[in-house]
């Protein structure tokens, strides 16, 4: 019963243009596990779509087959809270193509909200945040690979939510683990 | 500055005994990125020891190979933060002997909370968890891999913690993300 309350939450998974350990601009690859542990994160919380994000055809074809492996291959039946997790999983060329298919599917254009461990004078707080999800409108929240989002993209962004801010100044999350933060952030406290 | 706030905090990663998928007791492989994920969570909260506990002496071989490689090899000087993150990691080989060297390092014996996905008479809300940490008690926090911590240690905590309620029923996050909300749940807030 619980699982119909569905929020009209997308996350972005982006490969590309995100910064290297130099600062450059590259594309970063595909690491199946980041696949899997946040299928399972964004279906913990209800998320409707999670959108794994590279320009590189073989790296998407990869992730498609991983899909397909574990919702109607052997997988579905070797283990089913994968398949279930997997549910929402979807692969995208690019951010724009992204926002294109979300507009296709929910009628209306998504806030996009970047995310990243720097405050930016367009940052908001996260209670800002939860507050624009509970009145309902579709938000996109996109999340870096790599050493994390290329400028551009947080230029381009509605908002940039404000940094996890830990004990100290270490700001070195996974990207997997950051993803599980933000979203027990912005939806279990909005059930509570 | 703020990196002096420091909770007396500690993690165990019990690798035996866990549960497999078809719920008999085994001893699960130490995952290396699981040492990296939590290592990085952990240094993120300021948690002041990270235990991974495992029977098998060539996976505990292996970790202190790795957490060698990064501290004191190559890696220190190739990544910086992944050395940062691993200064409070530790291995031991099972629960006993992990509350035994925080005896003989806090010089007190520290209460142990067990987690997991399931609620049980006696398990813990957060906020309760919360309010322990302020008084200062010395705490272990116990993760199960695999399929989760045998019962015997559930048993034998002091506590339980109540379970990370999603929204509906899907309770299958990998432990790398357990860790990360419990800790962000528990010591961000604090914070706050």
């Amino acid at each position: 019963m619980a699982d119909k309350i569905k929020s009209d939450i997308h996350l972005a998974l982006i490969h590309y243009p995100v910064y290297n350990k130099k600062g450059e601009t590259v594309t970063s690859s595909v690491t199946t596990l980041d696949v899997h542990d946040i299928s399972r994160v964004a279906r913990t919380f209800a998320v409707s779509s999670f959108y794994v994000v590279t320009p590189l055809k073989t790296q998407r074809q990869l992730v498609e087959r991983l899909i397909e492996h574990w919702l109607a291959g052997y997988g579905a039946e070797y283990n089913p809270t994968r398949k279930e997790a997997l549910l929402a999983t979807r692969v995208t060329n690019n951010l724009k193509d992204t926002v294109s298919d979300l507009i296709r599917r929910c009628g209306q254009k998504p806030m996009t909200v970047a995310t990243g461990a720097k405050r930016f004078p367009k940052s908001i707080e996260f209670r800002c945040l939860r507050e624009k999800i509970r009145r309902g409108k579709p938000i996109l929240l996109l999340f870096g690979t790599g050493w994390g989002l290329e400028k551009s993209i947080l230029n381009e962004a509605d908002y940039v939510l404000d940094p996890i801010d830990g004990i100290g100044q270490y700001n070195h999350l996974p990207v997997r683990a950051a993803i599980a933060i933000i979203l027990d952030r912005l939806l279990a406290r909005v059930k509570k």
